[in-house]
């Protein structure tokens, strides 16, 4: 298995350490994974090519790192103003969504699971302050996938610059801003020493799901018995790297607040309201890219507005509650 | 297994019936688990007691059922103004829940793993209007559990009746509510069929997780393979039926207002508001129990604070966002 990320990445490269444990404790060692992190075997963004063609059985990504290629894998991980992980999870595990992640991949002879989820990333870290839709011209801020494409409508440059050295980039002024992903990673990156604003509501990513890949010949030569441990295991991890995000991005951001270095704010309508229009022509874009991503486009909005009709009446009904 | 619901109770007994067939092909047949539904071996309120015991080996049910017993379990499903699904799965899986669950069963013989969860339950279905808390006066509404306690505390009657017979108690005014679950299962008992009013967000049960209960003897006498075949295969169903709760609740949330046979309303802050002091009051007896109970309910809370924290500027503001 190679991984998009170093293996030391917190929560992500434990998770598949873990994950390459269970298999090979409940096959009584007949299924073997060994993981190697981003660069170790392939580069970080060779892994679709490399489990693709069969040089490695397996990895482990995001699917929109692949949207050069392929357009419409952007709807399995997140899209801007789309769902968020829970009704991702419905979409993929009880809905249409993995028979349709199955048909975008087959022809790249890949098949992939659901393994992890951020949850709803942060906005990101500004060194000014983001009034209107017009703070974003002429802003160099490290967004990658659509949403870099979004702010760009805004004016924006959307830099593509690689974890490492983000900070410095921050740090001297090469770039104005930078999203990352939650509270725990990003304060781990030291953000909060070189930017002044945190931005709640990351509209770009909402609720990013990881992907097992698998090379798609390897995965069918499994047997029925060695199908079902990989399934269930990759369960386990998506559930349980989700349940670690959650809890470790919740201490990390009330660390944030006690360390009282940054302010954190939350866009206003002046904000969203025209990035939802640029983030919707961003969308039609992927959904004419191809009559298959217009299928899973369609498949997924119709899911999204049944999922948050009712998201309105359950969990933010509950909110309101609670709050009343 | 013994369960507490039918086997054919939906989403919740197939889901069992795959667990346990996952666990057998993924143990080569060396653990076979025979499901039974509720009443078929032992009644329904018995499973604790058959699995304690020894008579039977796992049980499937949801933790707050033994509150007579262990006024503190309830923390192990759903409390009222609690936390909802998310925050439960990163307290018990990445915080400090399974321990203290572990803690709380041990004496008990008892082992217990997350194993399902039905997300926010809809507030109830009423024949009345309920504007304020006025009108929980001499109400007869079926509502077990802290719930319960707290709409008695509000002058209402909270009646246990056995799912069978909740549509006719309603139809015939017997009782003047009821809750049940979600749009799915509220569909199927027909109580659009009954009723006027159909409320939202239910404060009383925000994220129930059903629990996996295992013999503690027969669960430490698994091979250290057994366990984690356990354990993953109860991961996976945790997290699959949660996607179906989801996944149905919205199809079926669209069906009855597409039926426009009930009103869909929300509590008014007259309602909620003082709600919220009588669940206040209910917790803090249960919290007042035991000392194992004060230190559940406290790291319960300590979580909830912080989870909630981070929630406002994530989930909740990406909310605000999507219709801003």
């Amino acid at each position: 298995m190679v991984m998009i990320v170093p293996k030391t990445f917190p929560i992500w490269g434990p998770g598949m350490i873990q994950f390459a444990e269970n298999v090979k404790i409940i096959s009584r060692g007949s299924l073997v994974i060994d993981v190697y992190g981003a660069n170790e075997l392939v580069p970080a963004l060779g892994v679709f090519d490399a489990v693709k063609g069969g040089a490695v059985e397996m990895g482990h990504s995001a699917a929109y790192y692949w949207d050069g290629k392929l357009p419409a894998a952007v709807f399995f991980t997140s899209i801007p103003f789309g769902m968020n992980a829970n009704g991702m999870n419905a979409w993929l595990n009880a809905g249409e969504g993995q028979k349709l992640w199955d048909e975008l991949y087959a022809p790249q002879n890949l098949k992939a699971l659901p393994c992890g989820n951020t949850g709803v990333q942060m906005g990101g870290w500004f060194r000014k302050e983001i009034n209107s839709i017009d703070d974003f011209k002429g802003l160099k801020m490290r967004m990658p996938g659509l949403g870099g494409k979004t702010i760009k409508k805004a004016g924006a440059s959307p830099e593509l610059i690689p974890g490492a050295e983000i900070y410095t980039n921050l740090a001297t002024g090469v770039i104005d801003a930078t999203e990352w992903i939650g509270p725990y990673h990003d304060y781990i990156m030291k953000f909060q020493n070189v930017t002044k604003y945190y931005y709640s509501g990351g509209w770009h990513e909402p609720g990013s799901v990881l992907e097992l890949l698998m090379n798609k010949k390897s995965w069918e030569s499994l047997t029925p018995e060695l199908k079902t441990i990989v399934k269930v295991c990759a369960a386990q991890t998506d559930r349980d790297m989700f349940a670690q995000w959650i809890a470790k991005d919740s201490e990390y951001y009330q660390k944030i607040l006690d360390e009282k270095k940054v302010s954190v704010r939350e866009y206003s309508v002046n904000v969203i309201r025209p990035m939802k229009k640029y983030a919707a022509e961003v969308l039609e874009e992927v959904k004419n890219s191809a009559p298959l991503a217009k299928k899973i486009h369609d498949s997924y909005k119709t899911f999204q507005r049944m999922y948050e009709q009712y998201q309105e009446v359950s969990e933010r009904a509950y909110v309101r509650a609670q709050k009343a």
